[in-house]
């Protein structure tokens, strides 16, 4: 338990809880314990949860811990507009390291915009939660940050660096990282690049779309509900926020609104397949395909940002174990 | 799901998070798949989580759905001062009604006060949903709330009820309820002593201590971790919110602080001699009992706030089903 880690995380919350307010958010309070309609694409590390004794306790269903409030969100948008939740996601990752929890809070956000608009207001939450730190002079040192972690922020660009993904992979070529198109790009690597654009957060932007016939299989994998890019065949309205020390802290994608492609994308995913082979099926999207059909959809846009990965990259953390009130893992649960 | 129920529920969550920002109370982000410590006393109740078909998946222990934060709140009092959280507590409730849900949101605070200082905090955070929400009369419609509804919060006390266990008991037994002391005081019983009380919201208080050596077992059972009233021999320092509508909202005692007297009270409890059935031990609080005995502890009191529950209340719902964005019991999961 690390207190100052755990006052600027009360901080910064409020901070971004202050923009959203701003700008016509409604928080929405999405369950935690779900269907397969509540698993990102890491469907291998999905928790289940019992009672009673019973595996399928919920009405002979099969019960999960949420990781991502996206769909909950998305279903909500046609009524309510901007929407956003914070709370748990859960992820039954087996490594044990300076990166990775069992359990980490999650702002996720869903709105009626474009990709474009999408980055910009990224941009928007992670500045307004750095300002707001970096305003309160006297708070900073009670805080934990040190005057060059103050320096550093202050430094921030209103805009990110952006790159995409096939540039990524050629820059770190150029590095000497040999990497071939369709792998995926691992910690070590996205810091390559943030030391290139000068130690500042990066975009990597429209990532290979999992679902395009390529001449091979491809590596990266994202959420099946990712909008393709009309402008560049194979590729996704996707992007990564990297930031130094945090790593990968936000996941972000324009989505697909129209209910049969999104459905073809789902049934196609590699996520879907697998939940077939667990016993599952469409019916565990069943309500949010109802939601569409009923209350129609919209173009929009969203993203899930790593609370904990933010305090990691303004603290200048090594160790995401010490930017959290209490670290779980696979070895370690209080 | 109830557009209006979710943008009102967002409404007083910033009431109430702006009154205990201006309070100093720190937000902590509690975990939320716990090893017992997370456990009230409905150990019965409590959700079991697997991974890759590993009952015991963390190191060969037995991870649960938390049912409230309470103890990793207290356990931050003596190095942060006044703590909050908010998140979903989880009860695999096997009744399907229209007051029970296995997931629910709840607002949970923990701080250096006694028990007439808990009440009185209850008060202003209550007030300030309440109060929030009819100051902004534009918006009150919008939010659902009826000109009668509004009536009824323009005229709630600043002072709530309060009536003892032992006084409600009479009470009811003077309407005709034939109960025993020592008895559970049911949904509707709750709502006879809220009508006795002009409709407002009362507070129940010093229920029996379960670790009192009666000549007969009693009914109630409350979380271990209340402190013995010195006054009233037999009673505890506890209190329940009743509320019109809404029912039993708030769950509220002063704490044990003394680590012996913690240890011996919660080796007593009912909850822990089923936890012991059920394989578990001392260990699961090992973490809080280390945590005590290293930071020391303080005098202190908190309480759990349903928020679905308030919400019955504000907008005078019958079905807590329509006060929640989804809502789960063991007949539905999304």
């Amino acid at each position: 338990m690390n207190e100052k880690s755990i006052k600027l995380t009360s901080q910064i919350l409020k901070y971004a809880r202050n923009y959203l307010e701003a700008n016509n958010y409604t928080e929405v309070i999405t369950p935690r314990v779900v269907r397969a309609s509540g698993a990102c694409e890491n469907i291998d590390t999905l928790f289940e949860v019992s009672a009673q004794g019973e595996q399928k306790w919920f009405n002979k269903k099969r019960g999960y811990l949420c990781q991502t409030g996206q769909l909950y969100l998305e279903a909500l948008i046609p009524k309510l507009g901007n929407v956003y939740c914070v709370g748990p996601s859960f992820r039954a990752e087996p490594r044990v390291d300076d990166r990775h929890l069992t359990e980490f809070q999650m702002l996720e956000i869903e709105l009626p915009t474009d990709f474009d608009g999408l980055l910009h207001e990224i941009e928007n939450i992670i500045e307004s939660m750095a300002l707001g730190l970096i305003g309160n002079v006297a708070k900073t040192k009670e805080l934990g940050l040190t005057s060059e972690d103050v320096k550093r922020l202050k430094s921030l660009p209103i805009q990110f660096a952006r790159i995409n993904y096939d540039e990524a992979i050629k820059l770190l070529n150029k590095f000497g990282c040999q990497k071939e198109w369709g792998d995926d790009i691992n910690a070590a690597e996205e810091q390559k690049i943030v030391e290139h654009f000068g130690g500042q957060p990066v975009f990597i932007t429209r990532f290979p779309d999992p679902m395009w016939k390529f001449k091979k299989e491809i590596e990266v994998e994202k959420f099946f509900n990712m909008l393709p890019d009309k402008e560049n065949p194979g590729r996704v309205l996707s992007a990564d926020l990297i930031l130094p020390y945090g790593g990968e802290a936000v996941g972000a994608a324009a989505r697909v609104h129209e209910p049969e492609t999104m459905i073809r994308r789902l049934k196609n995913s590699k996520m879907f397949k697998r939940l077939v082979q667990k016993g599952g099926n469409l019916n565990d999207f069943g309500w949010y395909i109802e939601q569409m059909k009923t209350n129609g959809s919209v173009p929009h846009a969203g993203c899930g940002i790593g609370l904990a990965r933010v305090v990691k990259w303004l603290l200048g953390k090594s160790d995401i174990r010490n930017c959290v009130a209490f670290a779980s893992n696979k070895e370690s649960l209080i």
